[in-house]
């Protein structure tokens, strides 16, 4: 749904033209656009909070810089509405993060002005020091690269391994905005976010702060050489005063602020005057997510992505479903591990900065000393979990399948080579939805079953996978030498009285959920939902199929399969997942082991990108959703009767 | 061969020995134990200089610290030899490295010494703090928790993300020991290592240093409480000397020194004050590499594994073949990027802190503003590249197949999501040899192959490494959308004739090798050589095995395979790399997609952890050397002939 810009956004199509504003207008300009945003989600859904904090940044940077020559990159990039807005998108901007819509992310094929694509923490400022060196490379001394990132991303290691480089090549034109807000998706942990907390408030920062800006003020007008200046701040930061060699020039990036990031004249201001101080620097923003709308800035968690509502009262809009629904598959192993942990002393919880998205803040509210937010830190996040581990700890660690991406060495090297028995719970596995390629958690059945000392497998629906985390708590394997991932997709389950009693199951053991005659489909996990009905809707048709849920991926259940070779042949293989090594690879590394043939199809992810929109879209796009599997059973039919 | 040990050596055959010792005597023990290091690896080969620097932290370590029970963690681990030799395994010691034998590194599974399997660097911090933890959640709050770790592990953003978590659980007793010798194995480099030189030669930091140890003699002296000294320290600390506000105290570690890692005395004196103080600490110790053994002193990249050596000339044996031969791939790859650079002006080179191992350091030397050691920084050194990428700039990224697992998400979000023709060059791929398990290449076919937008090639010989290379720099594929892996083994080729004029390979095509009739045999890679072996034994007895070089697992050779199926009903697919998702599979998928049968036996990597070796032992083990391939192809026919 269109929204109807203010005056001064109206006018404003691309970064030229807001540079052809005025600096007064710029306070009313943003009022608007931030207006705007609040409007269109309100409507339209999407992420709210972290772009409502950058909206005078996004001005400042684009009526400053001259984009898109100068390189703009937005670190995980929930925060670029109003810089989407500006940069010739604001017509289309009501399609965000809708099937063969805008991306909810920056994106390079989607517009000149997004430098890098974004999604997963943390990339930014070595992305921006990839493109300043090209820039020198390429003669081009002028160039500006700006990476605007949070405190929360601040924390990975992969932005502390950017500016340790960034620190040693003092010719880059870099600059970091650190946009200090305090929040992630939830709250942020950690030491450094302390160490942020101690900048801000301290009476010496604010000093050199003031110090600072009275000789850039100077700088501007009396046009003085900006290295000569920089000198000057440069001893005045290193100076007298207490605290000053702070953790950023322990890097040998320059320093400045902290400043207030929703004062538009100050921020112009002082990027004007940054323009031309050359080589890597980075300036301290506070911001406030949520900034100028009430509710958003009381509950910022909640309205980190709130979905529909009311922009006059503040409600967020639910579906009343008279009806009780099934429950996330994220509240079960929310409330599942909570019951666990109760019975089980050993139990603990890790999660990435993800406690409100995993449900692990269940736990944490339950148990606060057995359940840890690590910061967005996936690595740190497993070796932990194998360090708890060699200490006879049961641990969950909980990580999104597509950021396990990030921690994929240290599942091999920390815990598999080690034989400990972590128990990986991989949210979000298969199509994340809205979110896009980026968070898509695509490839986790093939990057994960090739490690050895690894069970990995996926649950059809709530029971199974209160079921096999429970499983995966026994001393059986606790005490052996296998870690033990299970995989499960972003929301809804299909079982509204799922609390039942826990009860094992068998390592390795599929099962048939439906016997049949003219083709056998064989599922992974909740897609297996799909194949049960499109089994009975060809049933309909008079078409006999069998249904295996092959529950574990690895071990196979060869018992299993070898009846379903030895009574079928023509397969059809079902994940939420990349064709390539996925399950059905494992079903055709068996056959071939074994010396079985059949006609074999494999569903699944296919080897392209697949873009954003509603996880049943694309899966019904890859043909893979019940319909597809219908299909794919009727054309594999029609094929036999043919020949 | 068995080394004689000193005699104080002698009567220590654990750390409970050692802590029998006056202290007067640990000074002769280091002596003994720094001779015996010498001693065994002059003969038997191994790491070397990094064992060196660390002999007088060791003995003071198994001094103070009640290990096992105390848990003690060398990350990387190559300076853990005289750990070894401390902790009941100096009689084996001799086989260190070799088929069968001790592991080069610290191991779970080899001594209740051995706190944490490593190999990969910077996993310390985290796991010392998840034992920590898990010590607490245990009840057992005096047990201490160590993390020796250089000053080159720090730069990996792993190191960072468990220093932020470690900051803030103050009750977890870790201790970080920072072995600062400026060096990997190569020197380090980055803004965080300057940092550290400036912290070393500071007057200021100096002045803390004294203080604090005086505090600390003081501590011992009148048995004052720890905590009430240590707040006295922090106060000096954070007092009025400049510079005080460390990078470790922003992220909330207590940080102690830096002192003299040789002066074991001293050692031995701060580890017992530091035992008593509670929270996460690091301290600070400056250490030379190669300590002790002058040659080892003079040029430590050298002697990071000299192999064998004649210790009182210092002359390190060559194998002074009187016959060329032929070049290690890396060698190709050093002296072929050169080559390239030379002639195409968009050409860059990126190492994480491997420009020795992978031979950029010619590119480094001979043109040093485009190739960049990035420190130990996996995950930068990807996203860096890509952020090259997007500037224009043609970008070989070498990095070892092994470490490619620490940058696997940045491959995927930052890369091949945005279509950026970054070329991989992946390095020991395939069995590493005697680093043994955690250094194999086993897995990085699965793990490409699967992310869309991406090539995946190995080279049989130089001359297809150099044409890989060539032609992953041509126009067609850099103005493309598909990354290019191109993987090569660790060592030797088998051209002695290799620097022949580039020339373009077709993506996607393989080659035929040999015609044949009775089975093909489709390879990738250097074990392609090996086929050529099997085949030509084979002959001698009569058989006619068609060998087909795939060269791409991704694309595959679609017209060949259609060939080779049409054709044959026994086919055997050879790879150095695990068997579960890899080139075999791909083939498998082939065939099912194409509605092919044949028996297909797949000779690779099998799911279990091989352990340490030569190249071939472990080749041999698995079945996929020349003798392996010719046994494969006889059990074929022999069923054949059977059926």
């Amino acid at each position: 749904m269109l929204v109807t810009p203010g005056n001064l956004l109206a006018q404003v199509n691309t970064p030229e033209d807001l540079r052809k504003l005025s600096k007064d207008q710029l306070p009313q300009f943003c009022d608007e656009l931030r207006q705007y945003i609040i409007d269109t989600v309100s409507i339209n859904g999407g992420h709210f909070g972290a772009s409502l904090g950058v909206v005078e940044l996004t001005a400042a940077l684009h009526y400053v810089y001259n984009t898109p020559d100068d390189k703009l990159i937005w670190d995980v990039g929930h925060q670029a509405y109003g810089h989407k807005i500006i940069t010739g998108r604001r017509d289309k901007f009501y399609t965000n993060r809708i099937y063969g819509g805008l991306s909810g992310f920056p994106k390079i094929s989607e517009s000149k002005y997004d430098a890098f694509g974004v999604g997963h923490s943390s990339t930014s400022i070595s992305a921006a020091l990839g493109m300043a060196v090209g820039s020198l490379h390429n003669g081009d001394k002028n160039a500006q690269h700006i990476a605007v990132i949070g405190d929360g991303a601040m924390t990975a290691g992969l932005a502390f391994e950017g500016m340790n480089h960034a620190g040693s090549i003092q010719d880059a034109n870099l600059l970091i905005i650190l946009n200090d807000n305090c929040m992630s998706i939830d709250p942020n942990v950690g030491a450094l976010r302390e160490y942020l907390t101690d900048i801000t408030t301290s009476k010496s920062y604010n000093k050199v702060k003031d110090e600072v800006w009275n000789l850039l003020g100077k700088m501007s007008t009396f046009g003085k050489s900006a290295r000569e200046i920089v000198s000057k701040i440069e001893t005045s930061l290193k100076g007298a005063v207490t605290g000053n060699s702070n953790f950023f020039e322990a890097l040998n990036l320059r320093y400045f602020g902290p400043i207030d990031g929703h004062d538009i004249d100050h921020l112009v201001h002082v990027m004007e005057d940054l323009k031309n101080i050359p080589g890597p620097k980075i300036l301290h923003c506070l911001t406030k997510k949520g900034k100028g709308y009430e509710p958003a800035e009381k509950d910022q968690t909640k309205w980190h992505a709130p979905g529909l509502f009311d922009k006059l009262t503040g409600e967020i809009k639910k579906s009343n479903s008279p009806i009780p629904q099934p429950p996330k598959y994220q509240i079960v192993f929310g409330k599942s591990i909570v019951e666990l942990a109760e019975k089980d002393k050993k139990i603990v919880g890790v999660t990435p900065a993800m406690p409100s998205g995993s449900s692990l803040n269940i736990m944490m509210e339950a148990m606060p000393d057995r359940a840890f937010d690590v910061a967005i830190a996936e690595q740190h996040a497993v070796t932990f979990s194998a360090g708890m581990a060699t200490k006879g700890l049961t641990v969950f660690c909980n990580i999104y399948s597509t950021f396990m991406q990030r921690a994929y060495d240290q599942v091999i090297h920390d815990v598999c080579l080690q034989k400990l028995p972590v128990i990986f719970c991989l949210d979000r596995a298969g199509f994340a939805g809205a979110d896009g390629p980026t968070h898509h958690g695509a490839y986790d059945i093939a990057f994960m079953r090739c490690i050895p000392n690894m069970i990995v497998s996926a649950p059809m629906n709530e029971e199974e996978l209160r079921n096999l985390m429970y499983t995966a708590t026994l001393d059986k394997i606790q005490n052996g030498t296998d870690a033990f991932t299970i995989r499960y997709p972003r929301g809804n389950g299909v079982m509204v009285d799922w609390q039942k009693p826990f009860s094992e199951i068998e390592i390795g053991k599929g099962r048939k959920i439906k016997d049949g005659e003219d083709v056998a489909v064989l599922t992974i996990g909740h897609v297996g939902n799909y194949a049960v009905e499109a089994t009975k809707e060809l049933e309909k048709e008079g078409l006999d199929v069998a249904h295996y849920d092959l529950r574990f991926v690895k071990p196979l259940d060869e018992e299993m399969l070898h009846a379903v070779f030895q009574n079928f042949n023509k397969v059809i293989t079902v994940e939420d997942g990349c064709l390539q090594g996925g399950m059905g690879s494992a079903v055709l590394e068996f056959m071939a082991e074994n010396g079985y043939s059949a006609q074999v199809k494999r569903l699944g992810i296919p080897d392209r990108l697949v873009e954003h929109g509603e996880q049943l879209e694309l899966q019904r796009e890859c043909g893979f959703d019940a319909e597809g599997i219908a299909d794919a059973v009727r054309e594999m039919v029609s094929a036999k009767m043919l020949a």
